[in-house]
């Protein structure tokens, strides 16, 4: 039996990520360049993922508002390491209306704004302006706030989901009285971040902090998780800044302390995107398409009555409509299950792997023998194939079916995590002890379709600062290499620096990346 | 007893509107001009509100999408009267970079876009784009998506919620194969807004369809709802358009029908923004401030315990944390209630009207005496003062307090609509027969505060349309009048037109409006 995509991963890593968006029905480009339109079935995955990270939020303290999209030029230029972070990627609002010459349409040139407006590419000077604005006394703090929006920086090498001029995300900025306070905020929401990533999309990540050049512009410390992608490239999955007092002293967030002092707020931020879809993409996708985590697939359970134009399929429909109906109520399963019923007039067989492209977790198809043995016949989407090839059909008397479903869709959570950490286990290569020894293992930086798998390295360094460090790193970047991040779990010796020889302070994890 | 807020409604209405916003803790204007910044009791209500309108919308069939932020220029040319109707009051977006020279900060001239992109002040022409790619036969239709946005128009004369520069909303839009599948789901969109504001936002409204002037640029025909506020003004609450084949034209919305032919699209949108709660506090708001709909507060019973830094705070904590989660087990009341615990450290009574001016809709107060009778006492937020003026305050035994506390929760839902549409109908004024009894009825057009609530006339017409009626909408116009609707309900004898003094075809709203 084929497979359900055109490439497969080996042939072309690449090709395969845009088949399976392409296959599943994720989303596609749009004629704004950079902009894609989320179809029904990625959006539903986004909805999941913003429901279940929405309610962790609100778990830990955090309120959501909403922020202007705008922010005026002026307060992008009052951090200053922001604005050379920030200014070269920026859409840019001049004019506010347009006009018709000679039936042409055009910029109106006597509509150009006093001062342009930039469209947000993350929001700390706008809501830094409001936190000045709200916060006065010790008593209101710490602020703790959220947004869920739509923000632009400018992509010349757009990717579906993993870059994109627009994106969506959640933006988390909170401001301390205590430094101490605020580090704790930062490594609280980072820790949050990869509890969500593993629990949910079965993600496994390594929390750690990110090399002062892959600072967040303006920021004192940012962390990151990194995820591993099948073709052994790290994808930056969610970042988790302290910003210091650099945001609060530029905007003025100051508050009277309990002795009637004044001093300045320290403040963070963190931010999680549409980017993750990417990352399960690239974590779960196999040959023949998604396979999402339950936790996150719009339908969980897919049951597809097979049709054949014929009297008896009233009775198919009617035994699948009961079924679906079962399984939906709360009290079956002891739990809400999305359940769908796709009645479709399409071939049952197309319809199959249709919802395998798509990697619903599980794929049940009636028929009338079904109907009339009273059972159900299924197959779960980690384990379409049985070891001959054929289509892994399982059936169980409808009763039992409906009885497993719960542990069936817990059980593919569990192993689609299991599969993902597994493989990232084995591919982060230890007692590479140099550069050239670097540089061997990686090879060339060419991206060939079909080369050996890599991985990451784990290495000790020596922290080095500066313009040293930004020589080293220039280095890893003629090979494609960056330094992903140094983890939080350290071991008790770390060994040399791949750098310089010397004794490490810490490990690193250098690799390719999106 | 004195009211919560610093002006009441009758002294004028404008400013209450705004000293509602505010000590309700709504939103703010933003240093961005028009645009607002939405706080998390505002939010929180935005939440509710899209919560069960995304439910509804998905129940009738409409999957969400999302489309880019962005629309090339030459999009939104194709539709002519789209162009008419929307390039005065866009934000044009021109260049991708700033650049810092001389140590400012200015926008790249180098980096000025081909095209000019305009942010989405509505989506018809990129979501008409996507359709025109996606259906190509008679199967894929209907195509049904609503996607949820921000969009931007440039208003000279913001106010928060009513009038925004950037609004947030939802927006649908469908294709059809049949003219009269349009038409219908036009119509059905519409039933689903008025049952929507009706039966969650406790706001009756009218639905009717728009004169020709007031149509959307590119419709053939446009319906709205509409709400009356308590100064008797109109606020158009939401729309539903029937666009005919005009946007498929100028898009090649096309589809191959049954017997192999080929054949344009009829198309529809539709669209509710945060506008609503705009209408919610100008329908439901009091002198003390917001009165909150149960099912769209963001908690429905706020609980205080009485603190006096003492000892036995300890006991009154206890208390309250025991009856709260008490209220919050789904079991309880047999259905989720929203409970908040307010331990913040107030005087109680400064809590109280918090909440008041907020809109709760239960609050309740529990201090040592009430711990130890084992009883509640609480207010409830439409009957906020006895007759006497004083604090409408009522103990219950817990147990009754809690057995309560659903049915409560829905007469306040209950008492909320039935107000609102006894003062509606009260100020819906028939019997006035032509234009010098309408100008005599208005009086002139200011808004004085404090001026008498003149509300809605409802009178026939006979349809004039053309230059004609163009004159009679300007001489409206010059007493800040305009025609609401052409309600869907009709008597059976529309009497005799306003502007003609012949039969009349139906009847119309004559009003002021936000």
């Amino acid at each position: 039996m084929g497979n359900a995509l055109p490439v497969t991963r080996a042939e072309n890593f690449a090709e395969w990520y845009q088949a399976v968006v392409r296959g599943a029905d994720l989303a596609e480009t749009s004629p704004v360049r950079g902009c894609m339109v989320i179809k029904p079935w990625g959006w539903g995955i986004w909805e999941r993922i913003q429901a279940d990270l929405d309610r962790r939020l609100k778990e830990t303290g955090h309120e959501n508002c909403y922020f202007p999209l705008f922010i005026p030029m002026s307060f992008i230029a009052k951090e200053a390491e922001h604005v050379e972070g920030f200014a070269k990627e920026m859409a840019i609002v001049t004019h506010h209306r347009l006009k018709t010459v000679d039936g042409q349409l055009q910029v109106d040139p006597d509509a150009e704004l006093e001062e342009p407006l930039i469209v947000r590419p993350t929001s700390e000077t706008i809501i830094g302006d409001a936190f000045q604005r709200w916060i006065h006394s010790y008593r209101d703090l710490p602020l703790l706030v959220n947004q869920w929006a739509n923000v632009v920086r400018w992509e010349m090498r757009p990717r579906l989901f993993l870059r994109t001029t627009e994106f969506l995300w959640q933006e988390g900025h909170t401001a301390h009285a205590r430094e101490v306070d605020a580090i704790e905020e930062t490594l609280r929401m980072l820790e949050l971040y990869r509890t969500f990533a593993e629990d949910v999309l079965a993600m496994p990540v390594i929390a750690g902090e990110k090399s002062e050049n892959e600072r967040f512009p303006g920021a004192v410390n940012t962390y990151s998780i990194e995820a591993m992608m099948q073709d052994g490239k790290a994808l930056q999955s969610g970042t988790s800044h302290y910003l210091g007092t650099h945001f609060a002293k530029a905007q003025n967030i100051k508050y009277q302390t309990a002795d009637g002092g004044i001093a300045l707020c320290h403040t963070t931020s963190w931010g999680v995107s549409t980017r993750l879809i990417g990352g399960v993409i690239m974590t779960h996708g196999d040959d023949d398409g998604l396979r999402l985590p339950p936790a996150i697939a719009p339908h969980q359970i897919v049951v597809l009555p097979i049709l054949h134009g014929k009297p008896e399929d009233a009775e198919v429909l009617k035994y699948t409509e009961a079924l679906v109906s079962q399984l939906m109520d709360d009290k079956t399963l002891g739990r809400h299950v999305r359940v769908h019923l796709d009645k479709k007039p399409a071939k049952a067989v197309e319809k199959r792997w249709n919802w395998i492209r798509r990697g619903a977790p599980i794929i049940a198809e009636v028929g009338g023998r079904d109907a009339a043995a009273g059972q159900v016949t299924f197959l779960r989407r980690d384990q379409v194939y049985r070891g001959n090839g054929k289509a892994n059909l399982q059936s169980l008397e409808r009763s039992e079916f409906i009885g497993r479903c719960a542990r069936t869709l817990d059980e593919i959570q569990e192993v689609l995590l299991a599969e993902a950490r597994a493989r990232r286990n084995a591919l982060i290569v230890d007692g590479i002890n140099d550069l050239n020894g670097l540089k061997q293992y990686f090879g060339n930086d060419s991206e060939e379709p079909g080369a050996e798998v890599k991985g990451w390295v784990r290495a000790g360094w020596s922290r080095p600062t500066g313009t040293g460090f930004q020589a080293l790193e220039n280095q890893l970047k003629t090979h494609a290499l960056t330094v992903r991040n140094a983890p939080l779990e350290q071991p008790a010796n770390p060994g040399r620096c791949i750098f310089t020889g010397e004794n490490a302070i810490e490990q690193i994890l250098i690799a390719r990346a999106y």
